[in-house]
């Protein structure tokens, strides 16, 4: 009774988050030579930039590279030098152009889905750098629709499933984000195969998922989303029997 | 004979390239209180840098706003302060924040598409500024579909009408760049209204297309689209019954 899967891309297809932190952590060496950094509360202070500025910029590398150049500034009270600042700047530039690393075991699992279901990657992000990830990941072959969106709410899932057809309660998801690619599917009736990554973006914590839902699984590594989204068609199938 | 209908967004259903304009002369208010303006070549500087960048960074504020930093800097040879560098940062805020101002005429003239064919609106940039504008011009429910692209070129274009079943010879695309919204859809045998606009970005010149094309025509303001439509809708019926 499953009729469409869906994958998310960043931390679930390929690393992502890492090149996020490395960012941050030489972000932090580089005003730490100007600051204090316990004492200006620097983490909170990038963090409150960032949220401010993810109304305005929406997520990426993009915009997480101005929100640090903002964020030196005010903490250095100007006094950052040019030289720095352009450092930031090739920060972002790193993070945009870091090669795609698959994550181990996913190209097989993918395979092994759209071996079963039609299948659609769902990422959120910046339109230009998630394309040339699709592109380079040598994956996009595996999608029938690859859908670059600003957030991943319900609205957004909703309007995915419309126009591919596809009730809620025939809907799978996977992915490592609770908030974004969990949540709002088992919300609106659909199925989650929750694989954690290493490290979460702060951003994304936020979620109230009860981890024994009956229509979400979890799993530790590429290798078990096969059997996961088996064992999910199953109860699936039972749902619509008893129905 | 014609189908489906495609409006472009920046200068056709609002104004935008005016703000790009506006930032990059206070641009060169700020960088030329440290640097001979003429002497530094600063406009062909820019506009490599940013050419160089857009391939990193695709179009769009944040884009642009992170090549105003780089160029300072390095035009500069890094004497640019960080309080003039936070301004560069203010003025991409100042393009993500303007109000969405509609082209004279728009309203009406999409209004009357809409009640004879399905409309796509396909605009490319930021997919967050983009979806923003979009809400606040209180048209997104004229329109079937809205693409936002990274670029609008044939493998755009035939992805879009495919995914509308749609041929190219049955769709008609109405914007102000030769090179993004007309020469690619004429290329694929379908109809062009090109609305020229009072200022082209410098990227945007680059297209050869024969301004007496037999299936464009140019209007001179919003509106002379909807006859422009219906002109070239009774071309290309009389191509169907003469084929």
């Amino acid at each position: 009774m499953i009729e469409l899967v869906g994958f998310d891309a960043d931390d679930t297809l390929w690393h992502s988050e890492g090149y996020f932190q490395d960012a941050h952590a030489e972000f932090e060496r580089i005003v730490g030579t100007y600051v204090d950094l316990a004492e200006a509360g620097l983490h909170e202070r990038l963090l409150a930039t960032e949220q401010r500025n993810i109304m305005l910029f929406g997520y990426g590398a993009k915009g997480m590279t101005l929100s640090m150049i903002e964020t030196a500034i005010a903490l250095t009270t100007a006094r950052i030098s040019a030289s720095d600042i352009h450092r930031l700047v090739e920060l972002g530039k790193s993070i945009l152009t870091h090669p795609v690393e698959l994550i181990e075991g996913i190209r097989a699992a993918v395979e092994a889905a759209a071996a079963r279901w039609p299948l659609v990657l769902i990422t959120k992000g910046d339109l230009f750098h998630q394309e040339a990830k699709v592109r380079q990941s040598g994956m996009a072959d595996l999608f029938q629709r690859i859908e670059i969106v600003s957030e991943k709410d319900a609205g957004t899932y909703a309007r995915v499933l419309r126009e591919c057809a596809v009730e809620g309660g025939r809907f799978a998801m996977v992915g490592n984000s609770l908030r974004s690619d969990i949540a709002p599917v088992l919300a609106a009736g659909g199925f989650g195969v929750h694989m954690p990554y290493r490290v979460t973006w702060r951003h994304e914590l936020q979620a109230e998922v009860a981890t024994d839902h009956p229509r979400l699984a979890t799993v530790t590594s590429a290798l078990e989303i096969a059997d996961a989204l088996e064992e999910l068609a199953r109860r699936s199938a039972a749902v619509a029997a008893a129905a």
